[in-house]
């Protein structure tokens, strides 16, 4: 056998591993009754272990080793060879004890998180936190320093080539025009009246109506399925079988429609993948940032355009008619895109996120190139919270305690959502050079030509191109976090009548 | 490790890729996009392939023989010892190639069935199944015969210990007392009105009485879930999660009704099994014939039983006030035992079913023991469903062609259908002696004490008794026929009013 049938032959296997795996979890979030949860997840245990023992398997270290020796001449593969040897490294330069003893200290911090924020006690969780941090030092010191640090060491992971040079320079732009804005809204008399959307909305209809923007996205329910959950996520069972789930809050609608359409913004990417990746490493996001672009342009550029509602906020009255009976459009749109600093981020509106990003990122930066230390986070956290937004948690669960992210030691994962609003916008620029009928196409909900250029652009490389590529290729320049402040400087400009 | 520690693992792992596969199997009976079928199939097979490696694995092999050598003091490992053996030896006295092309045969055969029966065209289907055939015997070569016949080796992998002499001497005796009835009926008068049972009955209404049905039943919802399929199923995905599925045909809700509570029964099984067996080879039925025994119980013992709709019609009528309001509950009673010979099996009622596996059985034998030609089976099948039931097959679609069975090689699995009534009536009438007030006891629907006597009496074992020792353990006695007859003249004297 070829040494390229033999790469291809091994991710053909670990790809059935997670076609079962992804769909043992998918059940579980979704319906999979509450008694065989604790079999389940011993079920997922046993499948991911052959996972990494296939993945880190010295047979595969040798034929990554000979591939990379050989002249590879189609670049999917050597794309494909060089992206499985960075999972290897990951994963192999580990000592295996130190892996399996990461493992459980993760799994356990997470359930000590719980505890914690639960009763709101950061000194719970302390403990864990400082060994996380250390630990992932640790780890950083077996696969090596990259880009001249060790966040840049973590950021690489999500980001492929972000750095905290690049992040310092477009969060700085950022956060001066976002929090003049900010500060202006709050202050502005002009605010939208927003009682309307907390009535009574059926979950029937709402999942009726989720449905249809599924459909008006373009999302193929052939190779697809909506579903409830909790927390919502997409998720990839096969190339042909990627899944959406919401969530429905019978007193506030905006929950199942803007996070459907932020799910089906994900969903597309992955639907529309090249089939020349089938089934290789690169079949899957440029990136957790990029990812988080396709899915914040669905939710905002298409989602909380006023010309979206056009028409569609006539079909939204039919499945909610007594709801939105007296509102008029131009008020529907102002509510649905109110902005109020709170201090949860995953409530926070388009215009204040990146500000929550801002705040993590700074101290993740301080705790693994700094010397900040964990027990100083939470003072710190308040502080930044109240220079940014304006707003002070009153204690640490709707403080530092808040996500779930550093419990798993996902530390320099909060960027990519951030860089997700700002590559959308840039995205979104370059774009209306090509489609200047943009808010046209919206209004007559015609988004076939959206989507096949995001496609054309950006879905179809899957993570053939890594993100800075696909940024430059798209938009001819680098990061610029200018498109996303002019874009959010217009837009609430307009809704909060700040010239008026 | 302990020997003993070494086999339970074993089979943990194996218990764990038998949830994925169970689920992914699940997910495509119950709603997975279209589109993501095939490589589904090969998620499937891949899974599938590891199972069988681990399964036949020389190590493995080794393992038995070890324990085998050993004087194993916990009767239930010792039990599992056997029965994991003869597993193994199935699969592992046949050449890997030999076997590779068997499964390939069946596959392929199973495509081919189809095409045939949509054409109702025994000719295309003709060289398969001869194929099927010659290898199933070569199969059997290598396996070695068990209790003196070719067929009663193939019975065995069903029925543990069942042989032909039994089920000549059974199925006469039955069909003498069958027969008569089936013509009493036909003759009869007093023909029960079953117009309304065809009225329109909303899917959402037979779902929600479905999920009543299997509450009063005793199936934990919290261990498991009802949904729709094309071809009801019930499913074990670990212990603590056995699904039931359905399915809803609005012009007929008895498909649903009796459908569910059937695949109840199948689950209750599974649900009620000891947890000394945990993760164990035994942890299953003790047979096809048993569990199909525990899912006519509930379908007719108590789905069927006219005390049990005694609270339940009214309950019913809830769900469909229209189509019952004019209908007494005796006629509602009569209507669902309408007896009617048949063409298709599944179609069948309690009474003929038993005739139609008989026709299957004989022709079986006929091609494993004695010297019947594949191409004689159309014509023998029809003869036969004449002089049994009285009905003459106008094609081979609605004749040989009805069942799947054969395409898959599953030969020797049709008596199990019928040996599950035999048990069922002969589990009743030893039930009758603990539980006088059986009808009461449905009556009131009051399910528990004939719930709990099942589990005590047989579901808590699964396999760790072979059915002849259940059998003989719960009734004292050995298989006989007679209680099912009994049942059924009894009950269906009554139904016709043949005595009037």
């Amino acid at each position: 056998m070829s040494l390229e049938k033999r790469f291809t032959e091994h991710f053909n296997k670990i790809k059935g591993y997670e076609e079962a795996i992804a769909l043992l979890f998918w059940d579980l979030r979704t319906g999979a009754p509450k008694k065989g949860v604790e079999l389940r997840s011993e079920t997922i245990g046993t499948l991911s272990a052959e996972v990494f023992s296939l993945s880190t398997s010295d047979e595969f270290g040798e034929l990554l080793t000979s591939l990379e020796a050989d002249q590879l001449k189609n670049p999917i593969i050597r794309r494909s060879v060089e992206e499985a040897r960075k999972d290897y490294d990951l994963s192999k330069k580990i000592p295996p004890e130190e892996y399996k003893k990461f493992v459980i200290l993760k799994s356990k911090a997470e359930s000590v998180w719980e505890t914690a924020k639960e009763n709101s006690d950061f000194s719970l969780f302390l403990p864990y936190l400082e060994d996380l941090v250390s630990t992932t030092k640790k780890m950083v010191g077996y696969w090596g320093e990259k880009n001249g640090s060790t966040y840049n060491t973590l950021l690489d992971q999500y980001e492929p080539g972000m750095t905290t040079e690049i992040l310092d320079e477009v969060f700085g732009k950022l956060r001066e025009r976002i929090v003049p804005l900010v500060r202006k809204i709050a202050a502005s008399p002009n605010k939208p009246e927003t009682a309307f959307l907390y009535e009574h909305f059926s979950k029937q209809a709402q999942q009726d109506f989720s449905r249809e923007m599924l459909e008006q996205l373009g999302y193929d329910f052939e190779a697809g399925r909506l579903d409830e959950t909790v927390h919502p996520f997409m998720i990839s069972i096969n190339r042909q079988d990627i899944r959406v789930t919401t969530k429905y809050d019978e007193s506030d609608f905006r929950t199942a429609v803007f996070g459907t359409i932020h799910e089906g913004g994900h969903a597309m990417y992955e639907q529309n993948l090249g089939d020349d990746l089938a089934g290789l490493p690169i079949e899957t996001g440029a990136s957790m940032g990029i990812h988080e672009s396709q899915s914040l342009f669905c939710e905002n550029f298409i989602g909380r355009n006023e010309h979206f509602w056009q028409k569609n906020f006539d079909l939204l009255k039919d499945y909610a008619p007594d709801q939105f009976a007296s509102v008029e459009l131009v008020d529907y749109v102002r509510a649905i895109n109110e902005s109020k600093p709170s201090l949860i981020r995953i409530e926070a509106d388009e215009l204040s996120y990146a500000l929550h990003v801002m705040v993590r990122y700074e101290l993740e930066k301080g705790l693994f190139n700094g010397d900040l230390k964990v027990s100083d986070l939470p003072q710190l956290w308040n502080d930044k919270y109240e220079e940014y937004l304006g707003v002070r948690p009153s204690n640490d669960a709707e403080g530092v305690l808040q996500d779930v992210h550093w419990a798993g030691a996902s530390f320099g994962y909060f960027p990519s959502y951030a860089l997700g609003y700002m590559y959308a916008a840039q995205f979104k620029n370059a774009m209306l050079k090509e489609l200047p009928n943009y808010d046209e196409l919206l209004a007559e909900r015609n988004i076939t030509p959206i989507r096949e250029w995001l496609t054309n652009n950006i879905h179809q490389y899957g993570a053939f191109k890594k993100p800075m590529d696909i940024l430059k290729d798209v938009t001819g320049e680098g990061l610029n976090p200018d498109y996303l402040a002019d874009y959010l400087e217009e837009k609430y400009t307009k809704i909060y009548q700040l010239n008026e």
